[in-house]
């Protein structure tokens, strides 16, 4: 699997957005905050629900300079047929990126042995292409897109400031810790 | 990495819990629901501020029949010494397993290149054994317990109702999905 | 690619048929005489053109004692929506095959390479699992379900008459040609 | 064996053509649309009424700037003999390619284990030197050149009209397709 | 290259023998005296001369218990061909072996590179499946049956005389050599 | 073994010629015709019959351009001896080699395995060091000089005009054959 | 095992030392003797007692321009947890190295299997890296500061000295040998 | 190099003992705590004076049921003569093991690249072949015999009492330390 | 090269013996004293020399149990030729071994590259086939059967006596050594 | 084994000569005749009388031009304590080789299996660094000065001399052979 502080790989695909047909590669994703967004299949259960629920925080993402990416071993005509016909998924604006050839859930290693099929799995990329963040969860379990989003905000904090860190469940706004030698041990 | 799905390799070390040095392998875990938090280091600063959350929600995780190891690659004899040092850290009751060996940390491929210290990650692994969600952040981003108690219940819900599934942002007691024919393409 | 003469290789996967998500497995498939006919994607241009008029002969094949698979690397779900949507794919009665595996794709030799999709073929299977026939068209070149019949027939009257062969263009009724010593170089 | 897309291999050999030997090698080959058809061997029963039936479309062919090559593992002076003495064989005007050699038959995959013998199969090869449709019956089953010939023209169509697709039993003539996103999921 | 002294290879093939097809095995050679007789291919120049001069001792070589076996790469259905239309073959009593497998040429080594024919070879096998003559010319050299006839009768003679050898240019009847202590530097 | 066609590899050995110790070499062997005539070993009983019955014609092959190597894998001080001793080897002029270290038989491909000594075994090669004919016989069976001649005169003669062959059993001054179209099936 | 000769191999870690954090490389080591103390673990039992013996005697050390550095699998966070809580600790005005990633103890060796502790190993080092005495005693064994001055002396005499060497149990100021000849045999 | 915790590998020599030559192997070494002590070379400088002082503890270690072997790359036939001419050398009781062929040397792997002597080291094993304590000088740098025995007596008393163990500088008859989970940090 | 105490291999050749072809292989030698008396060439210049100083001493050694056996790497044949032609070679009564096929100038690794012929070496091999002398001059250097009759004496005389060795130049009847431990160093 | 004709390996040792260490390389050996005499051990029982005898022949070897190298597998220190001590050893002025190391032993692979020791066994090196001669014996046979001496003048007189060979037993002064043509098969 992709590890915190691995380089996005190589990829070439094609995606649906706002109604046309996009082709999108790995270079396409550098120099902005992007969030890879993989699920099972089009057509299915949890994943548009959990699909509506990033569309919903997409407009904040957008301002905070973070792109959004989904994806499913489908088709980027399959994606087009699901926004057509689904009022959940109408809903989206980001990249529905086609990974039909297995490439991504293969470079992020989230591709189900036996299956076809990609993981629930979220991967957080800053504009390095490093990889900052991950979540996966179990076919049945559906993800939190206000957890990650803060999250992101806690990755974009630190990164803007080196010498400060984000302790548990931490929100935009509160405070951060500076370590330092005296520190040690006393928290 | 360990993937969604992949079973629980075999481990023998030494923990900290409530006064006492006991020994804890792969087997003592079987059986139960199991968090296996890994943090960087004793002694240092986000790291306390994950226990004492995590500690906050021990009773309640109890109820619910998981158990909770914290690791990180100090001993044993470290955890005790940090734990009767920091008041933080004084509130844990669950395991706190050394792993100076780097046994968990490789076994769950979040053992850092070069440093010899753990990734701040999540694994949560059914009474089988079976990893049902992970979630990673990286130095300076702190976890949220409260997010981790909702999805350890979604889990254990759908474990407990085969037939359902749990879409985004569930909270307990809120409606689930039943997945059928009549649903594709219909959400 | 698979050859004249091999035999059918193991595969698992789920078709929608009829409204139905059924489970098939090579173990389905033999002690008749089957089609595969496989094609690039779902909700695409030649492909329901071909998928259409295969439905048109579906009838007659049955009555011949042969099932019918179209296959293409969507998943089932993708299928059952494309047969909601689609009136020309609506009118198909035989198994649609998910394959976003590339079980089927790989077994036969027809994934292209680095597009995830599969080629325009066709497979003819005897009873035995053996291929018999095979035709594969580009892109853009559509086929005739007409002289996949006239072969399927062809095929299955040689086998039914092990000292007869059929010429060229044969159709059901004409006459045939029985080898022997004395026809050596005589036609 | 040669997969559509797959370049063509060289070779060199001897052909019987109107009374002569001469050479043939890939070179000289390319540049025009090509058709090569195997068959078993010379003398037999099957092979004379396809090669009678091919050569009824040789003269169209010609006009559409198509070069034949019927191809079996016996000689060129075999090929001469069969020609000499056949009344179906004597009507042939395109190349008879000699492979004793097995060159052709193996650049092909059609070669029959243990056999020495070539499948009845055909191969349309574009003037780029790329195979653009292909069909393979097994031994009993005659080859149908009307249908060749439709396709052929299908063949060079698109390739003459790179955003239009020829649907399924397409004559010359008949409606094409144009692919654009707004036909996704509506035929 | 098949060495004197070594034995019979395994093959299977096809022959034409007064006017039937006839199997033919390594297993149909054993037991008597054998001639495989190669020839590069069917109807062509040097080779009806050795053929036909072949033709001309078969019968003596029957009566001496000497089977004859020609072979080319051709099939027997070309070798039917041409004894039908050749006044030189058609003399032809003995077995023509199809080898369009390259079989039999392969097992003696005597297929040459990249051209799909075999030599003008000569192997004299015996009755337990052993190597005693050999003989090979180039393209443009035809072979002598006569002398083929009389290396055979040594060779006969040596193996019934366990004891005595047959001198430089020996013909039946004359003197042979009985080896001993006595004759070493004598001779 | 070598086969028709192989260039001569390369040696180094002494001779003895009609009262001296030579040193040859394969460089000393172009540019004429050569024949290599291995046989067992020096002061036994069949050899001497051939060498003598070579040497009878050595002085006509000299007429023709040919030179004779007569190898054994004695030592040229053993040819010497045998030379002084025996009225038959006497007679001889051509080269005697010494292959004591079975270069030229391992060569030719001639060693008798566990034996240590070659076949009865003649080559006949170009001036351009290209093998043209070759005859083995087994341990009792002596070659005959005659055949040998007449061969070696055909092998020159199709060299000298190359648009024509010799038939079988071709003595000089016969007619032989022009390869043409028009003679295929025709002989 | 490092042995005596071998060169200090790279490493880079951070040290505690003297109320600072400090980076230390293998070049900041080179120019000056150093002393390598590796003992199983923080907070633990014979360790304190060893580091406080070797405390003792490091303003000698000091004077003789030896560096000492102690090392054990613990970071460089938990040495100064340690430092601040233990008297003997607390005494330590050397070098306390963290090697949480094992790249000292395995440079050593003495790395104990599947423990991830060290071994209680000394190892000193001279100016030019190279290895010249070293000690490891078993787990319930403490070593002796006074006999490792004694050693560390006798180091440095015979190199200020190339031409004498210490005898047994040699004290500061007690004579030594000069090797020669002469005293082969004579001791 | 044998670490601490490695068991003694097989090996048998010649010893010289009082005034005989006796057998050595593993075998007789088992069951009683072992001394190993290698020096470079008999005849030389260091080496005597360090056996001189190895013998005057010898009665002590007897009294402690610990045999002694001195070991060097000479044979035991140079031993006896050493034995013989030298009045340090004269005072040994104990074996004096010849390694001539460097089993011993490279058991322990204390074998000096290129020389073909061992280096100035002592093993000391116990009863059940393990190594427990190990000490290394460089060339010119004697041993101590007082502090190997001090060391010999903790390492017997800690392996008679496993709940104790012996602080730095222990001497017979001090105070030892008793692990427990109280002192942890407490030292 | 066989070494002293490696064990006879393998072999079986003819040899020349008194007037009679004899096979001899390596279970012939077994169970007696005997030497292999290696030279290069039959028919040369110094190789007779040796032989008959070899022949010379014959008798003595039949009578001391041993046998001699010459070996070149000429043939049975010119070991007979020789035998008849020269003086000094007819004087032979002990085996002469054909080694054209090299096996016993491998088995003792005494032959010379790309010569083909055999070093100048003398191997005495005991009873039980072991090689216990052996010696070997270059080309222009005979050797001298005076001394090899003195060492193979030795070697019997120490077989016999297993506690006494000879010392220097030995000679039968001289006093030999008995090895002690007195004598150690004491010679 | 070094056989007849190899050269000299490199090595780099320690030798005892009248009484000082001098170091020895391959390259001090060269540009003069060398006698290698390898023997077990020091100080023991066929040893020394072999070098005693050596001894008496080495001036005689010296006004020849052949300088002489004993060795065994003990060190120079032991060379020397055994020259100091026997009267027989005393009497050697050439160089004693300590072979500790193996290295000379290894070159001339005369290293007994599992013991460390070389064997009894002499090699004349020519100066060009050419192995002439050798010989080797089993533990209890001596060797002869006198038949050395011998022997390393026939080599001698051989490379003065490169058209002469000296026979069987040939002493300085005696008649030599001159090989020759006519000299084959006439000795």
């Amino acid at each position: 699997m992709a590890k915190i502080g691995d380089t996005l790989k190589p990829f070439s695909t094609q995606a649906y957005k706002q109604g046309k047909f996009v082709p999108v590669t790995d270079a396409d994703v550098g120099g902005k905050w992007a969030i890879f967004f993989f699920y099972p299949a089009d057509f299915t259960f949890v994943c548009p629900t959990e699909l509506e629920d990033l569309a919903g925080i997409y407009p904040t993402l957008q301002k905070m300079g973070v792109e959004v990416y989904s994806v499913s071993t489908d088709t980027h005509f399959s994606h087009k047929a699901w926004h057509d016909s689904s009022p959940a998924i109408g809903k989206i604006d980001f990249f529905m990126l086609g990974d039909q050839n297995h490439t991504l859930a293969t470079n992020f290693d989230v591709l189900r042995d036996g299956q076809g099929l990609a993981d629930r799995a979220t991967f957080v990329v800053d504009p390095q292409g490093v990889i900052q963040l991950m979540e996966i969860t179990s076919e049945g379990v559906g993800r939190n897109a206000a957890e990650l989003l803060r999250k992101v905000k806690a990755a974009q904090y630190v990164a803007a400031h080196p010498d400060e860190v984000c302790p548990a469940k931490w929100e935009e706004g509160e405070q951060t810790l500076a370590p330092s030698l005296e520190l040690v041990g006393k928290i």
